[in-house]
């Protein structure tokens, strides 16, 4: 009783320590790679330009392509799982999809190399949304108790075995990672609560947020430790954190027009660009047969141009330190700055997508901060007598353009206040990232018919989804991951649940089953679950409960809950559990479990019998055959099923509950306390 | 379709700007009377205490006996929905239940000015629980198309007759009541989430959003426009920000032991003020019989004494402002800090839940600052090299305090960072409040027993209740307002839903029922909604709906439908409908709807019968009988239910529903599209 339960929440808060703790440390090791590697590779160019001009630029190509080879080797021959952000995957997964891979100990390796790999390489990513799906990794392998397949599993740390507490465990692992990358805790509590998680219960946001805070403390500690220069001579840090709270204190009204422009251009070109990648990830698909995707190798790291260079040569994060700093009207040029998002939108462009683990946030800031800084300098010169600076408008520029392509709304503004540390710009902010959002929305719903002719020289089908979706709904999209958006679609109010059905055919099962029975059922089809149906004694069918294909393939694997009798074995029915080890039944979430190919029957055991019962989820949800679909939909997701039954009408109601029926409960107890203490004074 | 989907978006957003603007005048207009009623207090208590110095404290006694007993006259005989924060309320009514008269124009007027009164006069409140009021009452009145008692309603604005599109509302009147209070867009929106509403969809997230940013706009044109001197002579402002960003910029580890001794009295005087404030409102609730509650007056403002006075004299922006400043070392003495903590602690528990509009937020941050300096003090003693703020701890304090009452997490944090503008300050903020969190669960789970002990000295029941629960749950409690928490009772695992329901009789209507009949049921109990029962043809019965009690008194009392034959009238059953304008169905969420008693029926009308078949919900929630409790009780809370029918197990199933089967839908419709376009091409 009370005792399980304050064990059960003491183990959750431990491993909500640990995953914080695992993923700061992980994000500490990744960045100071980083850092090593920029600096290595700098002295080892700059040593040998002092020689020879061309052969300093062939080896800073040379030790790119290799760093960024590194990453793609590790990656298609490693870890495939571990392409991309991740984030549309973690998403999947927390939505209810079960993408194999995504979890394993092997992804999480691999996508640590292989950011340390692309990052180091100076390819058009950034490192923020692999460590989402680092920290996600590093909470799944905890909550299965390790990584059995390289025996670091242990025994003790078995202790999640409902789906419910090791996805609560992986939202945890996704804020962690948000924290570690940005070092911005409430914005990782917030991106978890807004962009991965489907449904949300408030107990998890307090652990949540602890999870934040470990991480927090870990990066400020490692950070401290490697000021006294213990990592290397390079690594003194690498956090993005680009402090303009000596920027703009205050705006004034006029500048809320070009405010106001900076949200359309962020609007435009982030759907813009979601809508390119779709056709680049299609091309590829289509063209490159799904194979290697290498064709971006040969851009990246061939400018070595004019005054550029500042924002072409620095690391990313220095560059976009540079485009949001105060006090430095006219350090850029429009014409660089032109010149600069041209070609890095389009390389950003084509970077998507690639085998490599790569995150959109920091590419997205260069984007922003470089148009924002472009409208800001033409502010500047029109507006003569303000105290405006450039860089406000880089930061807007920034926000607005990841509001175009991610559609984050709250988690990403207090994330652009925590790298800024500049909490007066705000309500700018969301101002921007509003009009952004607004523009979009116009664009979508008025312009909609325009584009669509013009656009149909493109592959149609996918115009509108990107000016409706975020980047990594689509990703999901394309992906193959079918997310369920929050909100249903509007056709779905005129549909019944019998609809929706279709006239699939339904395969129930007996309470009592033939073996030979189950090992057809499964071998005819995909389903995942089964109804499972016994007979009363007058005669009629009652559906008693829902069987999963999972656990039926633990049944047919272990064998020993076959019989010979096609009577139910035991009338209590419960007794029999005891045989098979609860954790027999839970599927790791890191494997694909087994398949019906990989069970091998005898004839014998074919002509078996099981007894379901006692391994059978007794109350399944159910809806009435005629209740709208949109019902459905919202009861679907908001409590993350994975199956519904649709059953006939109900021929009776056995009673009603109400939320006093709810309540009573608590007044039985409350009553039995104060009984329990009379008795005891 | 499309259309009527875009008007009814733009009519929200529309709505959303409406909220954002009257909420941010509301307080504006708030501040300024409070600013510029202080302001003449003191300008005449200065020039009377020239002449005669008993004068002038006889006129400030009585200038803010005035002010405050204003207040109560307009609380006890205006608005008595009013009184308190009005927080627990709004947090009923979004987790379902309805509390007659908290949403009225009247209760939004009593606030308004009752708050003026309360503050203006004084006492140990604040002003911002009541600003969350006055917001979700602007957001229901719009909502509802005005007032219709006061003739203010117009036909147009009636769009929302649907209790989500309210509730939607709803909650983002409330996030821009703190976004009004604080000047906290951010905070607003999180608070909003976190702790007012029970369910929450991810589209509801933009309108909040924007809606803080409306009010966040509002304030600030508003401040603007007073700096220029148009809001008489004091008022200048008067919100609270308490601009901390000059403050200690960094911290060392051995401060944390500090930190950590500050969480923990946080966490043990917050969950001592929730349980002192529940003996309190038990005590006035028995001894002082629902009357008056004027206990409190005497004593909030007849201290005059040493130097507390800079603490006491003013506001209480200008003492938490003191409290809080950087570069003050020694600026209070220890004494004077315990002085002040002992005596507002007293007066903000005996202020508690009195007959006027009363924030928590103020006074708990003038609490834990008092103590988190007093700490900061010895912790400047102790370790003397270090940079050490006073301030710092102040704020920390505060933070501790107010997780240690009101147990919010991410939205506090937010507001604490957002109010005093250092961002620096944030983990450690979450530090302190996962200490205080943590400390009230440890007493909670160790000492229970011996607490229980203890305290059997006073009322045994509250004990414990208060060290689990917020602030705001436990007013709800208090009030009778029966709140789901987010986490079902342990008890409950253990529970069918038939077991919920108990021995109740099921009062069901047939489809086809005699008026008089339906009198006698509604008249017999107090069940807000009945199954409806009908009969197929083979004599079986079958449920057909659900019946709601406010639909049936409307019917009644409209008594258009009523017919003589006792057979359903219409096979199709829908034209009938349209007897009624849709929106009669629709209860004004501020007023009590109709009562039983109220309709009067002439004996040949209690002959006639009614066909309920156009007028119920054909597909209400159902579950089977031996579903677990917790689960009930999850789709309750998480869907926002008012009722579920208990049917029998499903003699067989019709479909299973699974992700699939929600997605075929939209490939059907891209498919749709497809076609479209490639003939118009």
């Amino acid at each position: 009783g009370k005792l399980y339960v304050g064990y059960n929440v003491g183990v959750k808060w431990f491993f909500a320590l640990l995953i914080g703790i695992g993923t700061g440390l992980a994000a500490v090791f990744i960045n100071i790679s980083v850092e090593n590697f920029a600096g290595w590779k700098f002295s080892l160019t700059f040593n040998i330009i002092q020689k020879s001009y061309v052969a300093g630029f062939l080896i800073y190509i040379l030790i790119n392509l290799a760093l960024v080879f590194s990453s793609v080797y590790i990656i298609t021959q490693f870890a495939p799982a571990a392409a991309g952000s991740g984030i549309p995957e973690i998403k999947g997964y927390l939505n209810g999809i079960d993408i194999p891979g995504i979890l394993l100990f092997r992804t999480l390796i691999g996508k640590i190399f292989g950011s340390i790999g692309s990052v180091g390489g100076g390819l058009a990513l950034g490192k923020e949304g692999p460590l989402v799906h680092i920290g996600a990794c590093i909470a799944s392998l905890l909550g299965q108790g390790g990584s059995t397949k390289y025996h670091l599993s242990s025994r003790w740390l078995q202790g999640f075995k409902s789906e419910r507490d090791r996805r609560d465990l992986v939202t945890c692992g996704c804020a962690a990672g948000v924290a570690a990358a940005f070092r911005a805790p409430v914005g990782g509590v917030l991106f978890a609560l807004e962009e991965v998680t489907s449904w949300w219960r408030s107990q998890l946001m307090w652990r949540v947020f602890f999870t934040s805070a470990i991480v927090a403390v870990v990066v400020r500690a490692a950070m401290g430790w490697c000021k006294s220069g213990n990592c290397g001579h390079f690594g003194s840090g690498g956090f993005i954190i680009w402090d303009i709270s000596d920027g703009q204190e205050d705006y004034s009204f006029e500048e809320l027009l070009p405010m106001a422009v900076i949200g359309i251009i962020g609007g435009l070109l982030g759907a813009l660009f979601n809508q390119l990648t779709i056709y680049i990830t299609r091309w590829r698909r289509n063209y490159l047969h799904k194979k290697g995707n290498r064709v971006k190798f040969y851009c990246s790291k061939d400018k070595e141009y004019n005054d550029l260079a500042t924002i072409f040569f620095n690391t990313q994060d220095d560059a976009i330190r540079n485009l949001f700093s105060a006090k430095t009207i006219h350090e850029f040029s429009a014409q660089s700055l032109l010149t600069f998002l041209v070609m890095f939108y389009t390389l950003a462009v084509v970077t998507f997508g690639t085998a490599v683990p790569a995150g959109q946030f920091v590419p997205g800031i260069m984007i922003g901060s470089t148009y924002g800084r472009l409208v800001g300098i033409f502010t500047v010169n029109h507006y003569k007598k303000l105290n405006i600076e450039e860089g406000t408008y880089a930061l807007l520029g920034a926000a607005s353009f990841l509001g175009g392509s991610m559609r984050m709304t709250v988690s990403l503004c207090v994330i652009m206040v925590e790298i800024t540390n500049n909490l007066k710009l705000l309500p700018l902010i969301m101002l921007v990232l509003l009009i952004s959002k607004v523009c979009i929305l116009l664009v979508y719903s008025i312009w909609i018919d325009v584009l669509q002719n013009v656009l149909t020289l493109f592959p149609s089908q996918a115009v509108g989804d990107a000016f409706n979706e975020g980047l990594y709904e689509e990703q999901a999209r394309l992906r193959g991951i079918p997310l369920l958006e929050s909100r249903p679609k509007y056709e779905m109010r005129k549909m019944t649940a019998r609809e929706a059905c279709g006239n699939q055919k339904v395969l129930s099962l007996p309470r009592v089953v033939k073996v030979a029975d189950v090992v057809s059922i499964l071998r005819s089809n995909k389903h995942n679950g089964f109804p499972v149906i016994d007979h009363t004694r007058n005669g009629e069918t009652l559906v008693i409960g829902l069987m999963l294909r999972s656990h039926l393939l633990v049944l047919l694997q272990s064998k020993i809950d076959f019989q010979h009798s096609p009577l139910p074995c035991d009338p209590r029915g419960r007794s029999q559990a005891i045989r098979h080890n609860f954790s027999e039944f839970a599927k790791p979430v890191s494997s694909k479990g087994i398949s019906i190919n990989d069970i091998h029957l005898s004839s014998d055991d074919l002509e078996m019998y099981i007894d379901l019962a006692p391994f059978l989820n007794p109350s399944p949800y159910i809806v009435p055959e005629d209740m709208s679909l949109t019902k459905v939909y919202n009861i679907f997701r908001q409590l993350g099923l994975r199956h519904i039954f649709v059953v006939p009408r109900a021929s009776r109601v056995i009673g009603v509950i109400t939320r006093k029926d709810l309540l009573i409960e608590e007044e039985i107890e409350d009553s039995a306390i104060t009984e329990l203490q009379s008795t005891s004074v």
